[in-house]
């Protein structure tokens, strides 16, 4: 077997970290990590048994040397196993972890990051944007005046608004699981089979895991469309290499493939979901973000009875929406499962059958997630910043209804005419 | 004045056409067209008065040497203009064509041929990907069997075969346009002041103009997506430069930029479409690919009656919803704009208050003109090919109303029952 795509490997790396299978007196323990040298660190020579090649031309990141390597009968010494968790002596004992899920932190801490990048990612596209539309020219000036600044046409600040609104999303989204993903670390680290907590713990890690797989994917597909949309906004100066626009795209865009592909991760973050719902069906209260699923009832009989179109796009007439639209595409992805089973398909098959309303599922789950961190971070922030954050917040609500008006009217938590007023002078969804 | 990104400018062109203003005798006869040798043939060295430079490095089409051009004081002899519509004598008398709309036929074809080009794009990067996506196994194999191949998982299907609907649908409406084109350009060539026909070729002229600016933003955008869905729809191959998913994108992406940003063209394609509603509303018959918004009442009263899931989903049912709703839309910008002016905007303060209706008016009317385009060819296809392109078409309808079902809902020609009836097995729109 080849692994493909090492970063590093194909001419600058001495050493690798291999999961491999860890087979002790022929029983196997699943996958462990191991430092394997691949070179020697003066010469450079590869090791014996090593054979690596350059994987050749990229979309970006050209500055990486990705590889291939080949191992064959490569021997390393028992120390050089990373025995953080399981344990190896040199007699051949093997001591494995209080509990295996301790090892779902490496995978997390990966999309806790990538969900922190994309924010950062779409800022800094943002910036060169917004920059540049307040001081490009372009048409439309009154006789013997300037031409009018493009940030000033109502259809820029259409392309570029939302997209703002967005990123801070992901920043206070960011932030905070970033918090949830430390605190849940440092509690695991201590935490023993048979703790009063456990079962609280890993109800969060399970939490965790299972959403930080919907946001790692919508908040990577965010931010490169963001890039994008950021570098048409430019013009041609987009399409030039001097914006960095085209660049920052390319090397972002691997972010919606590597740490597992974004369409299988909602996949994914939508099992999850499932569970969730048949969790709480069968009477158990679910926490945190999924807590909309415990008393369905009430909830998906909730109807918005605003009137004017200030009452129709409060900050808590946006949070009620997005509770009950995800309540209502979460519960219908799980009796699609439901009745998947009912037909006799096994598990595997009947999640396989609902592949799409669990995407849709995810998406809706997800960005509603981003919503209501953002809408907690205005919460926490300083006066001053308030007002101005909560009109953004306000923003980013409006402009997630807007693209999924379908579902908002699907659900008929709102009326078309109380989707109208939200959509104000404008005439729905962007692009 | 500096004009920059000209083609074949920095190091290669010899000659070049210059778009500037004609004046004879102190008099301004609007932009026409010269060739202006820029280097000697045989030296290359730069003619007198011409500067050009290199405009560095870009996001694609590395092989075309974009410059720029400063002239000052340049001397061409007169016989350099090119005189097909203007004409100027050796003694300075200036003949102007009989019909100045002559000169659009330029504009009008580089539209054209890119929503040729945006079909075919799409075609080649599908092609890429549904092949590969054949003999790509991954997971979920029973034991002692192959993987499956990633085609035969719901979700791809789902990734890829919408998109490749919408290359037909820019395929069949590439041909139409065309043929639209040739016909209005030839019989152009020949039209003069008085021709009896002269109104139904000045406004069959209109409507190709407009429609033309809409149909390329939204083929070029529509390929442009298709492109990177097909290059993450790859995995890391799709990343990798082998695959050549990643410079199709690049090299592509300056069709939403170039010849009229994307976003300037809809907002022009929905200035066109208000102009053809008020037309319409002061009771004047439109024509051709608008003709829906002659009896707009009964048109808007229109409900779908389908009681099945098949019933839901006919060609013909499709047909009408797209009519419904883009008399809707055009319906909704028209009354927009008419606000303005009843405000007391002038008339271009009250397009730019619209921007937003006039951006969706032309979005839904493109997809529509897509949509029937692909309906028509459908049926004039040879009889064997008309079973597996009435699917494809219909995938492609359900696929347009399913993105903007909240536009298909509000205007409730579907009540939320029929929508879930085409969604399916399916929970609504995709990524």
């Amino acid at each position: 077997a080849t692994k493909w795509w090492i970063g590093g490997a194909a001419q600058t790396a001495t050493h690798s970290v291999v999961f491999a299978q860890l087979i002790v007196n022929g029983k196997r323990y699943g996958v462990k990590n191991f430092v394997v040298p691949l070179r020697d660190p003066s010469t450079f020579e590869l090791k014996p048994g090593i054979v690596i090649g350059d994987i050749g031309a990229k979309m970006g990141r050209h500055g990486t040397d990705n590889g291939w390597i080949q191992f064959t009968h490569v021997r390393i010494p028992r120390s050089y196993m990373l025995m953080k968790h399981t344990k190896v002596s040199r007699r051949g004992d093997v001591k494995e972890p209080p509990l295996q899920q301790l090892t779902y932190g490496a995978l997390i801490q990966g999309r806790v990051a990538m969900v922190v990048d994309s924010g950062n990612v779409a800022k800094k596209a943002l910036t060169i944007a917004i920059r540049y539309a307040g001081i490009r020219r372009q048409f439309g000036g009154k006789p013997g005046q300037p031409e009018t600044k493009i940030l000033d046409y109502v259809i820029h600040q259409h392309r570029l608004m939302p997209l703002l609104a967005q990123a801070y999303a992901m920043h206070f989204t960011g932030v905070e699981v970033t918090r949830i993903y430390e605190d849940l670390m440092s509690r695991m680290e201590t935490l023993r089979p048979g703790d009063k907590d456990l079962d609280s713990v890993l109800d969060a890690l399970k939490e965790v895991h299972g959403t930080s797989a919907g946001l790692k994917a919508f908040c990577t597909w965010n931010c490169l469309n963001t890039i994008d949309q950021c570098r048409q906004a430019c013009g041609g100066h987009g399409y030039s290499a001097y914006t960095g626009l085209a660049a920052t795209y390319s090397d972002f865009a691997v972010h919606c493939t590597w740490e597992g592909d974004n369409t299988i991760l909602t996949l994914q973050a939508g099992r999850y979901l499932i569970g969730c719902y048949r969790d709480a069906k069968a009477g158990n209260k679910q926490a945190g973000g999924v807590a909309y699923l415990n008393d369905l009832p009430s909830l998906l009989a909730k109807r918005c009875s605003a009137k004017t179109p200030e009452d129709v796009s409060t900050l808590e007439v946006i949070s009620d929406a997005f509770l009950l639209v995800s309540a209502n595409v979460v519960k219908k992805a799980g009796e699609d499962f439901e009745e998947g089973i009912k037909k006799g398909l096994n598990q595997e098959d009947a999640y396989e059958e609902c592949s799409q309303a669990r995407l849709y599922a995810a998406k809706i789950h997800s960005f509603g997630y981003l919503y209501h961190r953002f809408k907690d971070g205005v919460a926490r922030a300083p006066a001053e910043l308030k007002p101005i954050l909560s009109k953004l917040c306000q923003l980013y609500g409006l402009y997630n209804i807007a693209e999924n008006s379908g579902a908002f009217l699907q659900y008929e938590f709102f009326n078309p005419r109380q989707v109208r007023f939200q959509e104000g002078g404008g005439g729905g969804a962007g692009p």
